[in-house]
């Protein structure tokens, strides 16, 4: 690199990151090929705080100590090596230097027993392939013919880009103690490089000079099928083997792989455990410190730490910050003369490795008990929300084992770790793809670090502050000035009730006055309008808001009453193909027969044009006379507030509600200076398609509650944003007339934060591709096709797609239908065989993915669930043939 | 280090751990000093991703870099150097590289003006102070006579130990175009150097082996002052000036400093702004981003990365990692000729210094400029809880910056960052010392990134399975055997309700017949008994259970009816140094003058004998009649609950209820089968000195809702804990019968965690000191003495001492009593001044420190606090006076 070059303004590497961020991009994108791994035998990643700190000699080591150690019940045994990504090759080929380590120190050192090694090449960029077809690889320094080696060499499929190469060796060892007539092979040793590269730079650099790229999918697509094959492949009965891997990455835990995401990044959908090679030298605590922080960042687990001595003790401040949660090994001095077969450094390690291997081996049965315990003491000792405990036994319930992006990995009776996609978003709450999860991570640890937690009122800080005035320019733009901070959607409503009644007492000076002439002011009865069918929260000034439901039984709040005036809303929905609307019992016998009750297409439900319409006039007179016929049935009872879900009723089953018909509404409330709540703590932040559910409805509310996709579904944080009409409702010379409720972490710091970094990840197109930036809202995820083929299902009763929502109702009857029923249950069961977790609502099922979900992705999932649900359909006609 | 000292196992390692950590822990430990620092001008911290990655390069760059550069409005600039930790001394004086390659620089390049540069060493341990004797420091390679330097050394006060060194040294540089009769000096450039030993290791080795040892606090304290010399020093009249500072830290982020701390955590409480020198070699990539990761980790932001460039155009995946969010910086190679002076390398590398320096300024800038512009931006756009707006003008706002353990740090108006004690506990939640903090930091970035936000029903996972483990072995221990978890403590108590009466109706099966039979069952009421005073939460369901409150009108909350029968109940008080029972009214006329009404001491209020006394007899027959009267007073309303704060009344005014009342109380509803609640969220956690203050009234309830100190106080997370007779209620065939209330993040991971963490913290004697083991309770974290000598004042109307609580009622009437009252605002004041953030409850104050507060601490601020309240009274005396 020339001087001139290293000058590098911040400007010239925006250009330089800009080239090489899309040079890459593509590569970085992870295709939805289901990622998932046995738990039959213990795999472990050896990351390094730094290169050349010994990873490969670690490994080599391990795989001594664990062949060498002869358990009764495992007399046969398998070490597996895997390295995924070399550069420096052939020169240098870390699974070569296992393979040959380890058959050096057989010779150093004979097992009574035999060992057949093995290692191979599978994929290598041209300049990398054409060097081992020009020199080889097999000019190694061990004797063959003392102790019966063969050695194999096999051609591969040379050529130019990342080529299929297959370079094969293999040895024989025969052990000390084993005779000719002893079946061969005793044990194994299984070496594999995946990928190889000729320059001896970081995988990135190498691959862009060799232009031999490979994306990450098919990296880990590759990684999966070695752990498949390496731990029960068909070339031997694993079950009566004991088998051990490692998989050795390259550099340093941070260090780019060939795509340039970070090799942490890369390999974190596996989230194997990992063993940290730490850095003995001056400055090495703090290397070793920084790079198991950066592995905790990414929710790896590290198993131990272990580094060469080089006299300084660095082990001591190590097991002091680990608190001995994590155990620390030092190796002794590696020689520095390269001529030392390291024999004797290995023979002097042996102690070292086998407490290591322990550990690994020990760890890794803690884990599988531990995984395998969970279900039963879960169903001992939870009490789950929504849940009856008598219908859940125990192998019903799913263990997490963690969450990628939009996947969980899942622990499966099978003893497999395995990801299924989070289709129920987790209770709506999820946005994070993988890279924002990751960043929302970092957030949350710097968050903590740098507030904790402080309290909110009478103060200021940063996160709290930026979140409002994002808020306030984005889904309260053109109405809200205040944002009131809370802790979940339910509280959320609640503060908004005691907002909106405040509001509309201070606009009434008449009821004003009432209420301060009496000083308990309990005569008069101030109600919520509302639509049936809505859900607002459990709490119980939310549970009020609501028409009765199951939720909201005598059996459930006694407490219960109903505090409002229901109306039954038109729904819109897509059956058989065609959007249409459906008229609630009453105005259908009122309606003239000109309303068009179908859509063209979706796009149609939504247009303006439409206030024009038949429907508007019918909608319009079966408002006003609702109001007016409450209005004046008595001087006690008032309307105090409207508060709607705008578009999609959650809870309620996933139903769309004309936006028309909201719309219509809010104008004939708004007129009334009868306060307007929306609650968006479901459709808020690009649930819908579009960042606030209300622009659908062109209307603005004078209080909205958001929560859930607000903080990127990572952390609990709802806010009631507020017009500032309302606000002064509050405003006085006494602390009495103000707004008297809190929650202990209102605006808690960590909360705004990943608020403010999803919110911001979610509109900005270089984070969210799927943004049609000119008409802020996002591309269609869900395959228009596709969803027409299940509308026509028999099965179907009817689907909404709309934004990240696809919810499907099942035809059903009786018992069959409605909120209590199982009668998707089987349904379920094998949509979660093919990797799709999903909770129903009853007989509606539905999927959601997050705000940048790719549509490939979309797609992939909603073929299964046509797939699932046509086979579901044939079942149900079957059953019913049968029942005849 | 010998080879068999090398091979160390676990176990060994864990006595060396040990050994060190009980040497180093008086020294890691803090004590209360308000650490501060001026914001007139930038100061920045110079991290490395390692050691020789060439901080002090950077630094010296930097100082040329400022001050040559000459704007207008500051002809005459200082740049502050701070070395505070160097080992290797004398041979590596980082200081004193800065002031020679600045002196050599000012040669090569002469400026326009002149500048006086010194180099000062202020302590050093006594080899390395005897080294200086020995062979000094002057042998510079400096011409002095070519412009007019002279070089001045002065010894110190050398000996054993650390010792006071005051090594100085001082050049006057004539610059090219300053005449004779200038006023000397024009600008400066001071260096300095703060602890020096001999031995070139990490410094807590040095420090140990040189038996030189220097606190953390005394470290803090030294820096303190350097840099108010630095930027305000009296030397120079430094308004006129433009100044910048650096702090030069010794190798890597994470190295440790001379009490083994490492020096992330070492510096924390100043959280100044951070420049990174980062790696441009192989491998470097991986270092750079994990101690950047570090930093972060700690609440540290990082202005800019810098790096030598190695050729491997290092900078692309930094910026790609980055999102352009840090600038990165790239410097020309490094001459690796040791005889080259590197004046021709700081030449080539101005152009990056000044970018550098630029953003420096910039960020610094930006900065100021916000925390200025906060106050206002909060006023006009926060919607404060519990908060009169038109009471809070601006200047009434405070900045919080951070938060580092109990102490907030506050940006005040006279332009500095100060520490403040978070006496409130953030509306007490905080436990936290700096070390949990940081764990808590750590652990929250993991578990975002292992599982973000997984849903909870019908799943399990890990932290929220250890969690409620914890939780039935610890505050659920022997009565509890299930876990419900929810947001908040209003929440928590909404499903204790919901559970209750779920009981309370099981439990009567003529009540349950009579609610199936009727449909909708609004004929009956059920009713909570609580007491006068209490306080459950601000949602609905929660405030019911309250009596009428300010909290509670019609215009606060229409709907509120206040569905409970409130008792009147006897509290506990020290006036006047005596701890006394004051009865309700009620009682008072029921009583027999045989009750012993006043206490020796404290623990005698707490005897289980109390429950033979006189007292005893008068509470269970008031407690009886009370429970008969409403039992038969129709066939409608029912008792369907108990619920009560154990000991201490919180929001109502930190009251001490009699815990032989409450037990009493406990005893007759158990016995009627009223199923009885604790509301724990205040007092749980060692909040009141003992983890449950169920413990405290010996007696255990059907459930039990806690949340607050759960978490540390981090994030919010509550739990409803119930017994197996409760959880049976809900258990059928059906899904309806079971208990439908939940929010989205139930059990979310990262709440659990921090609860896990936390609650384990808090109760292992190895990480809080405060834990008298035996008897499973804190110490005393009140001074006895002090806390009678505050109920000695005449101001003061009495105190309540418990646990982590010191609440003061201040003698007031009238107006000035009560929730809204603001009486004690000018003695908050005040405290504030003094380092200590109070919020009060009307006239009565209080302070609560975390579960491993120092008592040392405490006794600091309860002195302050003393002088105070007797300063308060002696003006309210005077204005009496006044009045009168």
């Amino acid at each position: 690199m020339s001087p001139t070059a290293a000058l590098i303004s911040a400007s010239f590497c925006r250009r330089v990151l800009e080239q090489s961020y899309f040079l890459h991009r593509y590569h970085r994108r992870r295709l939805h090929s289901v990622i998932e791994y046995p738990l039959t035998h213990p795999i472990y990643t050896i990351w390094a705080s730094n290169t050349s700190l010994g990873k490969t000699l670690v490994s080599a080591g391990l795989s001594m100590s664990f062949l060498s150690s002869s358990s009764a019940p495992f007399p046969r045994k398998r070490f597996v090596y895997v390295k995924p990504i070399q550069t420096g090759f052939p020169d240098d080929s870390d699974s070569r230097f296992v393979y040959r380590k380890f058959s050096e120190f057989f010779t150093y050192k004979p097992l009574p027993f035999s060992v057949f090694a093995s290692n191979s090449v599978l994929k290598a960029s041209s300049p990398a392939a054409n060097a081992v077809l020009r020199n080889g690889m097999a000019g190694g320094s061990l004797r063959t013919e003392a102790f019966g080696v063969e050695v194999v060499e096999k051609g591969g499929n040379f050529g130019g880009g990342l080529e299929n190469v297959h370079w094969y060796e293999e040895r024989k060892l025969r052990g000390s103690e084993s005779n000719e007539t002893e079946l061969f092979p005793a044990s194994q040793i299984v070496c594999k490089t995946m990928y190889a590269w000729k320059e001896a730079v970081s995988p990135h650099l190498a691959a862009e000079r060799e232009e031999a790229m490979v994306g990450d999918s098919e990296v880990l697509h590759m990684l999966k099928r070695c752990l498949e094959n390496g731990l029960i492949g068909a070339s031997c009965n694993t079950e009566e083997m004991e088998v051990m891997c490692v998989i050795e990455t390259a550099g340093g835990v941070a260090s780019p792989g060939p795509s340039g995401s970070l090799q942490c990044d890369l390999y974190r959908p596996f989230r194997l455990p990992a063993i940290l090679v730490g850095d003995g030298r001056l400055g090495g605590i703090s290397g070793t410190i920084s790079a198991y922080e950066s592995l905790k960042l990414r929710g790896y687990d590290v198993a131990a730490v272990i580094f060469e001595d080089h006299g300084l003790v660095n082990e001591v401040p190590l097991l002091s910050y680990f608190r001995n949660r994590v155990p620390v090994f030092v190796l002794p001095s590696i020689p520095t003369d390269m001529s030392d077969d390291l024999m004797s450094w290995f023979d002097k390690s042996q102690m070292i490795f086998t407490s290591l291997k322990e550990i690994m081996l020990s760890d890794f049965q803690k884990r599988m008990q531990r995984l395998h315990d969970m279900p039963k003491k879960a169903c001992d000792i939870f009490w789950w929300p929504f849940t009856q405990h008598k219908l859940v036994p125990e192998e019903k319930v799913t263990v997490i084992d963690s969450r990628c992006g939009e996947n969980f990995a899942v622990h499966k009776s099978c003893n497999r770790i395995s990801q299924q996609f989070d289709a129920c978003a987790s209770w709506w709450t999820q946005g994070p793809d993988d890279n924002l999860q990751i960043e929302l991570a970092r957030d949350m640890g710097y968050t903590a670090a740098r507030y904790g937690h402080v309290m909110f009122p009478e103060n200021v800080y940063e996160p709290a502050l930026e979140l409002a005035e994002i808020l306030l320019e984005g889904v309260g733009k053109g109405w809200a000035s205040r944002v009131y901070f809370s802790d979940n959607g339910s509280t959320a409503v609640e503060i908004a009730l005691k907002m909106a009644f405040r509001k509309f007492l201070s606009d009434n000076k008449v009821l004003l006055d009432l209420v301060n002439a009496d000083v308990n002011g309990k005569r008069m009865d101030l109600k919520v309008l509302a639509l049936r069918g809505s859900y607002h929260g459990d709490t119980l000034g939310a549970m009020e808001a609501q028409a009765p439901s199951p939720y909201t039984g005598f059996l459930q709040q006694p407490w219960y009453r109903g505090r409002g005036h229901f109306l039954d809303p038109p729904t819109v929905s897509m059956s058989d193909d065609i959007w249409k609307v459906a008229l609630p019992q009453k105005m259908q016998s009122g309606k003239s027969g000109h309303e068009c009750l179908s859509f063209s297409s979706r796009d149609e439900i939504f247009k303006r044009s439409r206030d024009g319409s038949d429907l508007a006039s019918l909608y319009a007179s079966f408002v006003l006379q609702e109001l007016l016929s409450l209005s004046d049935s008595n001087g006690i009872s008032h309307i105090g507030a409207l508060i709607i879900e705008p578009v999609i009723q959650g809870a309620g089953g996933m139903q769309m509600i004309d936006p028309l018909y909201q719309r219509i509404l809010v104008r004939e409330c708004k007129y009334r200076k009868i306060p307007v709540i929306f609650d968006e703590v479901f459709t808020g932040f690009w649930r819908l398609g579009t960042e606030s559910a209300a622009e659908m409805l062109y209307c603005q509310p004078d209080i909205a509650c958001f929560a859930k996709l607000m903080t990127g579904g990572i952390i609990p944080l709802a806010v009631t944003l507020a017009s500032d009409a309302v606000f002064e409702a509050f405003t006085g010379d006494s602390k009495l007339k103000a707004l008297l409720h809190g929650h202990s972490y209102s605006a808690h710091a960590m909360g705004c934060a990943a608020a403010v970094k999803s919110v911001k990840w979610f509109k900005d197109s270089n984070t969210n591709m799927n943004l049609i930036s000119e008409s802020r809202s996002l591309q269609e995820l869900w395959d228009a096709a596709l969803v027409s083929q299940i509308s026509l299902l028999p099965a179907v009763h009817r689907v909404v797609a709309l934004g990240t929502l696809c919810a499907i109702e099942l035809l059903a009857e009786g018992l069959n239908a409605g909120y209590a029923s199982m009668y998707a249950s089987s349904l379920l069961k094998n949509l979660r065989e093919d990797g799709i977790y999903m909770r129903p609502l009853g007989n509606v099922i539905y999927m959601m993915c997050g705000p940048c979900t790719s549509p490939d992705i979309c797609r992939t999932l909603l073929g299964k669930v046509y797939d699932r649900i046509q086979e579901f359909g044939l079942q149900k006609d079957e059953s019913a043939v049968f029942a005849a």
